[in-house]
């Protein structure tokens, strides 16, 4: 059992942490062995700098995060243990692996979409797994992501883009996380999708990630590394 | 056999007009029975023109119309029978009848969110057919969807409002039409979708709507008049 | 409050409906006001006899019961209020309406298949409530579901006859359970569905079914009733 | 442009790559370059014998194969060079990599279940491409398919067998053809697709397969070696 200081806990992702910890960990108030961050992205910087003052490592699932709060991950990460990840289920991260794989075999004249669903709390759009997916896909193309998203199409848009990669967001009910990668070429698609039952499988990820986490040298780590794929 | 004057023949839709018209209907230059028009929306002001100059009935397949192109619509229809659907196919009409039925049973407790994919060509967006399975809904429900449009969400969105019909758009590829509406409530989703193989479904609900329409009084009618729905 | 007596409460629905229970029913073991089963297709004579001798109410969501169980049911309903359903969940109740509806409204060129998907431990195939979509389906067209159902294709099965609604079964992993009709045309599809994310709509069905049927007089009762939906 | 032999000429499949051919092949009755055989298994031994005969490649789309038609196909590949395929497209051959390669990450606590859907006239169930899935499945997990396999589930089945593979089939309207494989854990789902709009995208698929065998020495090839995938 380690010993978890856990920011964000009243949230919907800091409630499920807590009731998938029963057996794996302790949520304490002091002296942890590593602290899990599920809180927002404006709480970053104040927790980052707690986990330095303790010396201990940080698990970071917040989503939403833009490149200031990248710059303050890599600089936590000369002191401690950091790992960041929009998302910390087994699904997502292998579905990431063979998004990369299909767009670097498929050619330019095969579109990539992407559609996520989240329950109607959520606040921001693409989701963090959405990004991270198109972010597979873009690399897979050797592209860079911000140079070919497609968000928000309304109006007249005019024909796409050769090599743009689209997102189309729904939010409604209580969904806990669909996300489909769609290629669509010349009289065929390929559909790769993940479905989460609910946020259980998240925070069994987060959790997975703080074991996995304590006693590593500082640096920025990510799920590939907790669970094997890279 | 009945003579169509056909508007925008060298279009994608057109096309499958001319594809689909063989024993059914002649495709003419001159003096025709009915008029049927898969151009765009600028040049349909000179298209309804030409129907009444003639005194011959028109359907209308363009979608991404104003209200400014539904007054001379209306203008039009006063002289001539028109009859404009953004979707001229059995299944989608049949859709849109069952979409109303479940949104007037469901509360608003439940989230109305609109999916649609269509080719890499489209210029407009969300599709005609995804915003009348909008209006359907809407309808149900007894509100404007224009109220209640939730478009194009990217960024810090907040949660969702309740009420809002939301939309989410996906181009690439070839594909003829995909609309799905998804039902989302606590726990559970009804989903209600359809899929159009290729454009020859479109191009026979126009030549049936042709066919339907000659020998009617001036006025508008829809494709639930042709299809016995309303 | 109400007090329920429950059969099958150590199985995967008996638990789900104690945990929905609180604040809406007492489970006891004497005296109830209504009981609810969700044991097994064995078990469900006995538990009838044990609600006629109380004289009180019963509502029955096990699965898998043949003409000999319905029969049983009809021979309580004379002595007490009967409800079996089985699905109590509103969304698959409404989908069921408009399954026959839609059924009813195409011609047999349209062909009908029915698709589920539920977790690894469910013992019948198909399930409960795909049976109750192709009875709705069935209905619409005003034929006996036992007469056209095509179940299990394997091997060389010869084209698909007309007039014939198909099965199609998937089981794996924690899906709590999710269904869909597709209506099949030439070059068209509808596609009807429901998703459950958890049990707890069951439950919550079943719960609400019992405050309903308190009170009411012998006789079998439907899920349409009390969701008010006939 | 290469002359081709056409088996099944009359088939829906033959009539496909007639569409097809234009520019890029010439139907013939005498002396090909190559042969495609789209007919029924049981010509398939007289087609290949003609093959021989000639001493001219072979592609094979054919589906409903036997062991002993695949003992004659290695026989005939020792002559000429012969291709069988299930399916010539280049999205479901990437499919299969990608599904191979899923079922090797995931340990047997993910279960896997492949759903096809086709048109009302196919014959055998499941698809031809529904298996070679299944096998690229059962392959990425170090397992013969014919082991595993559970097909056409219906009644009193009892829970799943931890290892297998299922299969579910649905027939209707006229469907090119489309396949899902569903990785189901303990919360989360990997859903990997293909759609296919038309048999378009078969026919060329074949054509490019006869282009490729042409001067190849007698063997035995595969739609990897065409699509260089391997």
């Amino acid at each position: 059992m380690i010993r978890i200081g856990l920011f964000g806990a009243g949230g919907r992702m800091g409630k499920a942490i807590i009731g998938a910890a029963h057996g794996i960990a302790d949520i304490v108030d002091e002296s942890p062995d590593a602290f899990i961050d599920f809180s927002a992205p404006a709480a970053l910087k104040s927790n980052l700098d707690a986990a330095v003052a303790a010396g201990k490592p940080i698990v970071i699932g917040t989503t939403g995060l833009t490149l200031d709060h990248h710059a303050a991950l890599d600089e936590a990460a000369r002191a401690v243990p950091v790992l960041q990840a929009a998302n910390m289920s087994l699904g997502v991260n292998i579905l990431a692996h063979i998004v990369r794989e299909t767009a670097a075999r498929l050619g330019p004249d095969w579109d990539i979409e992407i559609l996520e669903m989240h329950h109607r709390h959520k606040a921001d759009a693409p989701s963090g797994t959405g990004l991270l997916l198109g972010r597979a896909a873009a690399a897979g193309r050797g592209v860079d992501l911000d140079a070919v998203s497609d968000k928000a199409r309304d109006g007249i848009t005019g024909p796409r883009e050769e090599g743009h990669i689209g997102f189309a967001v729904m939010r409604g009910g209580s969904v806990a996380g669909d996300h489909q990668v769609v290629f669509a070429g010349e009289g065929e698609r390929i559909e790769l999708g993940h479905r989460a039952e609910s946020r259980a499988i998240f925070a069994q990820g987060a959790l997975k990630a703080a074991q996995w986490i304590v006693g590593k040298p500082a640096g920025r780590y990510t799920m590939d590394d907790v669970l094997g794929l890279s």
